[in-house]
């Protein structure tokens, strides 16, 4: 684990400040359990593994330059308070992916077992009674739970004044709300075996653009007292930014590799995703008569069984009806909007200049 | 639904302000979701038709009680600040018992089916893709999820001042780690067949002492300003009569009568769960000599398939070896220790007298 030079100034390294300030909060709760409780604590230690093991930090991240590029200082006792508020959206994003690894039934999470399968795997281990996934699944449902509670005693527990602490309330609140409005979309739409491209954006829009961009960037602007103005052009950036950034995961979902995103090949298939890419997929190929290609697509979707030789045919065709092609054009198109909402929105440097490549890095990465 | 009389006073129907609070906040928070979010809006319908079906409400009004016995006010500005406040543990308890029915695969609560149960039903009714098991739990959790946010959202968005607000912040963050560890030992307990007293009375302090009694009551004398030697006070009288209440529980968990109790009975040995009244029911039988009965009790424990006929052969040998006079023995003393406590405590009129009749109702109830 990289660990933070305390002579480095916050902007130098804000994903390693975020680990630290994170890594502190969470032994600090840890030895607030009471002496009961030990057993839990034993349990909690997966928790913080989980938290602290990797990830990209990226809405904490956005957040942060959020706070710099409306005039936030980047040192001192106000940037130190804004850099414990922001890192508890890593708290929530623990929350988020215990609870949707274990929704999703996934193995593997950043290369590693998911907790779920970690606590079944030690039921299993210990021959204990009752079902090992029963076991597991309960105790994920409780450790996300915390993560959640816990997320909002760090984001209410940060130093802040009351001005910044009632400015950062309203992403907060809509933040959260936004998020699990989009993953139940999410799982309604896979349900549902809803193919339209308007319910693929509005889990994008909800589930991605708000939780991940939007609304950190808008609480970042908001702790550092910017204007309704700010708030508008930042969120229009943040929203068309985050919509890029899922469409870009749709494709990693499909084409990515395995040893980079760490997660099996063609795993958004095999969970039924309905994502923009799947959404356009069956339209083209139904607009171009090839039924047999868009049967072939339906049928991957949610196939548990899966063969690679059909993620293969599956990647073949999305490429060849042309759904590939369109997919990149509105992550350009997204982008081209979402800067020049970034350039209206009169920001300071070098905030404006880290958005901008945080924006870029979001839309082009390969993991 | 009952409604409330807007002349009425606070102290005359905690339980249906408590619940005009609820229907309110709901309300508002349901109209605050985007319009993309209409679908999950539906969904929190759901939430909120459980959240104000009914329940004791039994965390605000201790909560409330302990308030007015320290000194706060009937009613006015801090007053409504405070039953928002303590309004907000309802919601906690929407959390824990929508994720708990889940985990207990239970089917009925409050006489009506569980979340995960009515997703599911929809599931099957609309003949969705997937299986119908899963979409019950996705939508119980995510449901779960925002009911624990939206708690906290209520707790820290009531207008208390800084110093109030300070004041019932360490129970508010104590409890919600405390019923979290309390769950886990408690599904820990039953996962690896725990028959110790120790581990029974580590869950009841934890799950139900903690959570329900102790630290609501805690949050309210605090609110009202309460010294160190108060705290003290309220916090013991609120652990002993808490596992008292959880001893209660275990004897209707066997002994009640689901017209009253809304759960079927003997649910909780079909759930395998190690309560207080089964570790002694277990002790006593092996220690007498009665190792047939040990067996048919350790057999029945989680048995999913139990029959009416060995529920009742159960209750007769708890009876019979001692465990249900131990129980209310038990009850008892804790219930006379908690009384003294409380009488230490130096609270005000009517507070003391209601935080009393609280006490004796939660230990001689029968639903």
């Amino acid at each position: 684990m990289e660990r933070v030079n305390e002579d480095n100034g916050i902007d130098s390294a804000v994903h390693q400040h975020v680990e630290a300030v994170l890594r502190r909060y969470l032994a600090e709760r840890r030895a607030d359990l009471p002496e009961l409780a030990q057993t839990f604590a034993a349990a909690v230690d997966t928790l913080s593994d989980f938290a602290l093991r990797g990830g990209k930090r990226i809405r904490p991240t956005f957040a942060w330059w959020g706070w710099r590029a409306s005039g936030g200082e980047a040192d001192g006792s106000r940037a130190e308070a804004v850099l414990t508020a922001v890192s508890a959206l890593e708290l929530i994003q623990t929350c988020a992916l215990v609870h949707d690894d274990l929704m999703d039934a996934s193995e593997l999470r950043r290369g590693h077992p998911t907790v779920h399968v970690r606590f079944a795997a030690a039921h299993r281990a210990g021959a204990w009674l009752g079902e090992p996934e029963r076991f597991g699944m309960a105790a994920a449902i409780l450790l996300g739970d915390l993560a959640l509670a816990w997320a909002d005693d760090m984001f209410t527990g940060a130093p802040l004044s009351e001005e910044m602490r009632g400015a950062a309330r309203e992403p907060w609140l809509a933040m959260r709300a936004e998020m699990f409005a989009g993953q139940y979309l999410d799982v309604l739409a896979q349900s549902e075996g809803d193919e339209s491209e308007e319910r693929a954006l509005g889990v994008a829009r909800l589930k991605t653009a708000a939780y991940t961009v939007e609304r950190p960037l808008h609480m970042g602007v908001a702790l550092a007292g910017a204007d309704a103005d700010t708030i508008t052009a930042v969120r229009e950036f943040g929203t068309d930014i985050g919509v890029a950034f899922q469409l870009r995961d749709d494709l990693l979902g499909v084409y990515g590799d395995t040893e980079l995103t760490g997660k099996p090949a063609g795993d958004d298939l095999r969970e039924g995703k309905r994502t923009l890419l799947v959404s356009l997929g069956l339209s083209y190929a139904d607009a171009a008569g090839r039924h047999a290609d868009a049967d072939l697509l339906r049928g991957a979707l949610g196939d548990q069984d899966l063969t690679q030789d059909t993620v293969e045919r599956v990647r073949g065709l999305l490429v060849e009806v042309g759904a590939v092609d369109e997919l990149e054009r509105r992550i350009e198109k997204l982008t081209t909007s979402g800067m020049a909402a970034l350039d209206a929105a009169g920001l300071a440097e070098p905030g404006r200049t880290r958005l901008a490549d945080l924006a870029i890095a979001a839309t082009r990465r390969d993991r």
